[in-house]
């Protein structure tokens, strides 16, 4: 089994996507899918006059504000435009996409943080009204009879809270719990950089390959939102996953070439 | 096993609709959930700067011009926005709902028209970047994978045509389509209106009864939308399905009360 996880950006190469995933799946290679939308969402939440506001965790991680206004356009954006977007590419070349968020079945399953503590413009608050969670379980049972009979599961956030109750889950995070799940012999990040860059934004400065072992050292060169890509790595190889790949996703072929030794190759 | 389609007027009684769907899952009853999303896609639509179009084609039917960012706007409002309300109000109650849209596994699938023969403004034209389609087949066999693993899955337009590309179908003849896949006992079609009435928009001008066989001379008394209800139920009744109720979706227990003889029986 490869999971996939590609993110939201403008700039992918979608004909590229689905070319990879019809020549691998023709090839009799296991494969879920899991994106993103997050720059979508951005855009439509403007548009419909509820600008984005993101916060940072005291820990240092950036993520969305999501109060019950945002967790609407946000699943308007995942799981209608995007999600449909994804199955329909894919039923046009013949397979039989079946596209499904993670509060569907409670694919991804996980507490809601009901407070969190974030600092906005560096003062300490405590947000209450935020539908945000942790994916710590994935419901692989379902995606296992979808496959079974020949489907392919498009997964996107949000995901169920334990009380059954949307929540804004992080992908790449949703991604790693997938590919653990299924002990999967890879998990392929593709977004709008070529991997892991030493120096980001120089794109020149890609870390080729980094040892399961010292991952953790890493996370220094993690800048943003690539953050939780790395510790979602490094949370999937833990949990047995034997490779975790961060690749491009705006070239040609990019799931074969990131399968073939391209981009940032946590072995 | 029985369908139920409920529409997307503001309106409706979601909390009563809700606990009905428990209820009866909890008394034994296999159940299906279409909905619809018509009321807040117009209103999605004009907040988007894309408003809402209708055309009539040359039989006198009414619907919605859905060039395809007109598509884009639909999916995410029937998939995104609504279509995962019902999923989290199903999850919080302790059902679980898995959400998809007609396109998803191809369950509702048909022709795509691709040219469109209609009237605007009484001027006849061919609408040729048009994406719509009629409901032909359901993928019965994918429902009851779900049903079986005790699931509840929650339907929705669009559908997909023959070559996999979305299209806007109408979901009341969906849910028919459904309710004769599974030869359902019945098909509960609730809306903003007591059911089918003789002086429309006179609500005390209900018609209780209309015997199967005369189902056809009643389209006379159905206005806008409601035609293609009627005509919806008529083919439900002609592929099998037992009786086609059309019910008041905005008051308590809308679902019980049309199976204990409310709104309009055809039987």
């Amino acid at each position: 089994m490869i999971v996939i996880k590609i993110g939201g950006g403008k700039d992918l190469n979608i004909d590229a996507v689905v070319e990879d995933i019809v020549a691998l799946r023709g090839a009799g290679v296991g494969l879920l899918l899991v994106h993103g939308g997050a720059e979508t969402t951005n855009e439509v939440a403007e548009a419909l006059g509820h600008p984005p506001e993101f916060v940072t965790s005291e820990s240092g991680y950036v993520s969305r504000r999501t109060d019950r206004r945002t967790l609407e356009i946000f699943e308007m954006v995942y799981c209608g435009q995007l999600n449909k977007m994804w199955v329909e590419q894919l039923q046009t070349r013949g397979i039989n996409a079946v596209g499904l968020s993670g509060l569907d079945g409670r694919i991804f399953e996980g507490a809601r943080k009901d407070k969190l503590r974030v600092r906005i413009n560096g003062k300490r608050m405590v947000l209450r009204d935020d539908w945000t969670g942790t994916v710590e379980r994935v419901n692989a049972d379902l995606l296992r009879l979808l496959l079974d009979a020949g489907y392919l599961p498009v997964l996107t956030p949000p995901g169920a809270s334990d009380a059954g109750e949307a929540i804004n889950v992080d992908g790449d995070r949703a991604a790693a719990m997938v590919a653990a799940a299924f002990n999967a012999e890879a998990l392929v990040i593709l977004s709008n950089v070529p991997g892991l860059l030493r120096n980001f934004p120089d794109e020149s400065s890609l870390i080729a390959e980094i040892p399961k072992a010292r991952a953790d050292d890493f996370m220094q060169f993690a800048e943003g939102r690539m953050k939780k890509k790395v510790m979602g790595a490094v949370e999937a190889i833990n949990e047995g996953v034997e490779k975790v790949i961060f690749a491009d996703g705006r070239v040609d072929a990019p799931i074969r070439t990131a399968l073939s030794g391209g981009g940032t190759q946590i072995v």
